[in-house]
């Protein structure tokens, strides 16, 4: 597309580079940006501007604020002795969604990974046991995704923790609304080990 | 999610109004976003800034561009005599990109709808008839949607233009690669009636 303007060309490339957007929806989202300039292209260009300048991490727990430490780590309600453990922020916002949880959180930002040697340090797993002391919890939540490498991650933390606190972690089992014909048979075996009495 | 600083609780709901992206899909390009900060944020933001700043429609032909008359109106290569009509920006693109076609376009920015209240005048079919005579064209290629909408305009168009130049459209028929099995029934009734001598 040599006669693009090279602005546009820019935009696209750049657009092209988040995830869930291809080149051609890319190319989609720049043109509605552009026809619906004054009511999205320069809102969101001043909100990119606005979280790049304020967005940072937690120094405490990892979750995205604007302060040093984050809104949650503060709240003193959320000083319930619990900590639940999440890969990424992204999940740490899906547990707020769920609203079930109101103690405060530790996002290691990944797992460990011997091939992309991710080693505890970089998750923090060793300032998981020093906040365990500090912050006087009494339960690590476990919450990590239901991946192979979620698990081994889980398991290592809980390695770690064994005698100082109860770790706990997420029940494993059919989704709410989830058709057993549908399921695989690993989430059937999982369900089926951990049946409960009615 | 009340703990999310408003900064990117704004910028989620303003990604959420991309095309192709949802809440979900947003808050996850977000996060990309505020992970890759230097790299894609920021560069983001002032490439979109750019944009907004410099982007407008063309005069002439209803492209995208950054002057009043755009660079394919003023290329004088290719005042070949053959305007393209198409719907939108997007499908110029098309066009552009594979490359066959060197004359100028003219952009409908829609289709004719008695429903939306979309005329001719709003399409710029007026000034397409005045751009017939004042660049010496000789043929109008309608490159519209095989859609209802978009065949309605083509005929009104045409009736426009009869007698005044030569109007054609593209071809209907099997696309490269199609397979019929997988091809719907108005696509193959199309290209029976299209087919040509070997």
């Amino acid at each position: 597309m040599s006669d693009t303007p090279k602005e546009i060309d820019a935009l696209i490339a750049l657009m092209a580079k988040l995830p869930g957007l291809g080149p051609r929806s890319a190319r989609r989202a720049v043109l509605h940006l552009i026809k619906k300039r004054a009511l999205l292209l320069t809102p969101l260009a001043d909100a990119m501007h606005a979280v790049g300048a304020s967005a940072r991490e937690c120094l405490n727990c990892g979750n995205i604020g604007t302060s040093e430490i984050c809104a949650i780590c503060t709240d003193e309600a959320r000083a319930t002795g619990q900590i639940c453990v999440v890969e990424d922020v992204a999940d740490l916002w899906a547990m707020e969604r769920a609203g079930v949880f109101r103690g405060r959180y530790h996002v290691l930002g990944g797992t460990l990974s011997a091939l992309d040697a991710v080693g505890p340090e970089d998750l923090g797993i060793p300032r998981l046991t020093t906040r365990v002391k500090a912050e006087a919890i009494t339960e690590v939540i476990l919450a990590l995704n239901a991946t192979i490498d979620g698990q081994t991650t889980a398991h290592y933390i809980a390695d770690q923790l064994e005698n100082k606190v109860t770790v706990t972690s997420l029940a494993q089992g059919v989704p709410i609304g989830g058709e057993l014909d549908y399921l695989d048979d690993g989430t059937i075996s999982a369900a089926l080990r951990a049946r409960k009495t009615l």
